[in-house]
């Protein structure tokens, strides 16, 4: 005996917001405007409600509980009463096809679903195809329940409303399955990533660190990164116990009504993908910037340095970059500058850091290995695969599906082709699928990307690989215009030649679009490009 | 199987520094104005040599390796070193007398001491005590062997000089112990705390939260605290992980050369007691303040409030309160503001959070329990025993000793005395045993030791209880005075009464002396003052 055994399961942080934090705001935006704002005392309270509600319901220890639900307070609750109380939160991704979600219902044998009044028709699709056989509970995430064709759908507030405000608290096992999230594989049908209590626990204690998030209760957080996509990247583990006031964003994003509520409310902290960060600009400098934002996150895919430099210069915000994935929880890397270069101009710290994926966080372990396994020295040149380990990163998917993503030496094979500097930065070349050999050579989709999108009159831009008889494959870039505006294949070739990209590296051909397709995650959607101009 | 099975042990952390900090500094300055600087590529070159030293001198798993040493990079190699190659490093108190000493060193069975050369005399007294008998090893952490009478000294330099600076990592299990200290207990012998590996690495992620020491990469950190006392609050398991420069101070303090080194090497956080912080201010004023310093950490005791607010009104730096104790590894509540009060006036924040110890990380859990066990409200007025549990907090002593400290129902007794504010912050309002209780009613002293110490003609002011007849105790205080001044016993009444203090809480006698003595770990000696006072 030396320190006491106490597990980490989210029982340990649950009570924090409640007691040391009671006054503290939990701030919702609704699509149609409306506004809905309570205190962590009003949570909790909602929050214990819930986990009794899911015991009279009668599901079982373990059992899955689904949302289908955009960011608000009641995903909030669902997001700490289902683990609490022993369940295991399932997010369901909105934007996936009705489809997609009837596997991935039936393949994580959901329970239950929590789903927002808006989505029942998208639920109504999945019934029809079978999705909900094994579903016993449908509540619909508002005050009133809408007509569905769905039987027996309850409300939530109907719910909880008799239940008690207080719940005892359960002397739950580290190792017990907490969430579940599927990853929108590019081959393959999604595979799910079970997150336990343990995990979850040490991923919160990182990512309120100054090296990650750095989030404390003197801040006003807002996810615009949804809940369904690999935990809004933890922020609501983290925010609630470290007493954080949490914004959300409920529905489709709307720029001129997320830049209002960030300055309404005042936001220190905010994290989304760069597309996000891309479409607020114009409305942030409509503004004259957001004064009380310290700093953004942005992950999910690398912004291109014209946008870093945007906000950095016209706002005075630092962007910083978060590299992670569903199946590492999912913070692994930040770029913030060290202390040495605390005296650099800011194009140099752009150069150095701000355009990098980060710098691996404590109790993640990082390898680049070249094709034959071997570890790569992380000395700015040498390119390989990145894998990773640590308590929070995934050993496997649900049902053992993918496990060639698992080495045998116990590390997590990510798929990314990475680099790393001799300063400890890492740099993520490209996924693997999506770079672009070319004449034996690679190409970075994403480095491409970026200089095209430097361009003014480009929105943006995605690169894919087609195949090529004499080269095997030349790069296409797609691009979205400006309003208004124009542009020529020379005009690109010309640009990039100047960004320092070599000349066989240079496009054949671009393909000019109105925008560029998304996954349901926000990504820029190559897999469609592919089949669209691949041939 | 969902996320993978890592031991929390310091494997996980320890590779960070040389590999993605490598060229970052760690600083020390000696006692003699020496300045030694290296990398982190050095420190974990050079703990990997020591790694091996320990497997060539034959010392078995778990066995302790005691240090008596000042903060220097010898000792962080030390830190690291010995628990990842499976032994306990023992952090001996250099205060001590030789008889305690004797006591813990046999106590503990250290196997060997890593000691500095200008302790060596100390460590002789123990040797004539007999307190060295099990001690199979002695190592002096300097370029050179001074004469002892020690028999068998080897130098640090020469031991590790032959071993090779990689050492291949050991699997752990994460509650193996890691480490030992022994807290000055007032009563009794003094008791072990071990630390385990789990502990110290939630501990390390919990601290570099921005609810706690808020250290990252660009930070550059000085713990003034010693490296003897409860791990240096965490900093050597914290900032050398997340990249943070390190600076030591070696030595006895020397105000001018601390302010100083904090000025050359432009710190950003610096740790310590109230006592550390009175004794530099004028020099930080001579300076015209510390411009890269972002927050001091000041735990250990209550500072003054007049202390905070000068640091904050003169030199524009956050004098941040931190609770904890040995037996909390030690950080377990820090007082930072909350969001909502980021338009309040400094002289708010300074009543609502400053004054006050903080609030609770996430992972540590308070009561506050009345005389019958009972918990209390945080209601502002409250006044019971503080509590706390969590999986970085003791279960026990080594060897037993001291149960009476934890109860059945697994939390550990503080014997502080505390106040739970309704918005979340601890208020310490004294040692248990401190507290003086007249005519039925408590006196903090540590309330009345703030207030005099706000008198411009008080240095230092410690207040402790005198038996008396009528009221059972009353308050006396002992005062030194800043050089020339004088202080009467009616001067600091009336300022009392002025301060807010009940005509019954007034003290009727004064002690005026050159110094208020001190503690082994720098604190106000009441048992001493008691002593000499109290009959």
């Amino acid at each position: 005996m030396a320190m006491m055994d106490i597990p980490l399961n989210t029982w340990l942080l649950f009570g924090h917001a409640p007691r040391y934090f009671p006054d503290t705001e939990v701030v919702t935006r609704f699509a149609d405007g409306r506004m809905h704002r309570y205190t962590y005392a009003d949570f909790a309270r909602r929050a214990q409600q819930l986990m009794h509600a899911l015991d009279v319901l009668g599901l079982g220890a373990g059992e899955r509980v689904a949302t289908l639900a955009w960011n608000s307070y009641r995903h909030l609750e669902a997001y700490w009463a289902v683990p609490c109380a022993g369940r295991v939160l399932h997010t369901l991704n909105l934007r996936l096809s009705p489809d997609d979600l009837t596997y991935i219902i039936r393949h994580a044998e959901d329970r239950a679903i929590l789903v927002d009044p808006d989505l029942l028709p998208l639920l109504e699709k999945v019934h029809a195809l079978g999705g909900l056989t094994g579903v016993r509970h449908l509540v619909v995430l508002g005050d009133t329940v809408p007509d569905t064709k769905l039987p027996g759908a309850v409300g939530y507030e109907d719910l909880i409303a008799a239940q008690p405000g207080d719940y005892a608290p359960r002397d739950i096992p580290e190792r017990t399955p907490l969430g579940l999230c599927y990853t929108s594989g590019t081959t393959g049908r999604p595979k799910g990533v079970v997150y336990t209590h343990r995990s979850t626990v040490l991923h919160a204690l990182a990512a309120s660190s100054q090296a990650a998030m750095a989030i404390g209760p003197g801040d006003r957080v807002l996810a615009v990164v949804p809940m369904f996509h690999a935990n809004a990247w933890g922020v609501p583990y983290t925010a609630t116990p470290y007493g954080a006031k949490q914004v959300f964003s409920s529905g489709p994003l709307d720029p001129a009504a997320l830049v209002e509520l960030m300055s309404a409310e005042r936001v220190t902290v905010a994290a989304g993908v760069p597309t996000i960060w891309m479409s607020v600009a114009d409305e942030i400098a409509a503004r004259g910037g957001l004064p009380d934002l310290r700093h953004l996150l942005c992950g999910g895919a690398r912004p291109p340095r014209a946008l870093i430099e945007r906000y950095r210069r016209d706002f005075g915000i630092p962007l910083i970059q978060v590299w992670g994935m569903t199946e590492t929880s999912p913070l692994a890397s930040l770029a913030w500058p060290k202390e040495r270069m605390r005296d650099w101009d800011e194009q140099r710290i752009t150069e150095a850091v701000r355009i990098r994926a980060g710098l691996p966080l404590p109790g993640v372990q990082m390898e680049i290995r070249g094709e034959a396994g071997q570890p790569l020295e992380w000395d700015g040149t040498s390119m390989g695969e990145l894998l990773i380990r640590g308590p929070w990163i995934a050993d496997s998917y649900l049902g053992g599906q993918g496990a060639a993503q698992f080495t045998d030496d116990g590390w997590f094979r990510t798929g990314d082709i990475a680099v790393g500097s001799p300063d400890g930065y890492l740099v993520i070349a490209d996924r693997a699928k999506d770079l672009i050999k070319s004449g034996g050579e690679w190409i970075s989709s994403v480095d491409m990307e970026s200089a095209v999108m430097a361009l003014p009159e480009v929105a943006e831009a995605a690169v894919i690989a087609v195949p090529d008889d004499k080269w095997q494959e030349r790069p296409l870039i797609c691009i979205a215009v400006q309003p208004g505006a124009e542009v020529t294949l020379e005009r690109v070739r010309q640009h990039l030649e100047k960004s320092g990209f070599a000349y066989w590296q240079l496009p054949d051909r671009i393909e000019v679009m109105d925008t560029v397709p998304r996954t349901g995650v926000g990504k820029f959607d190559k897999k469609t490009l592919r089949d669209r101009f691949g041939a």
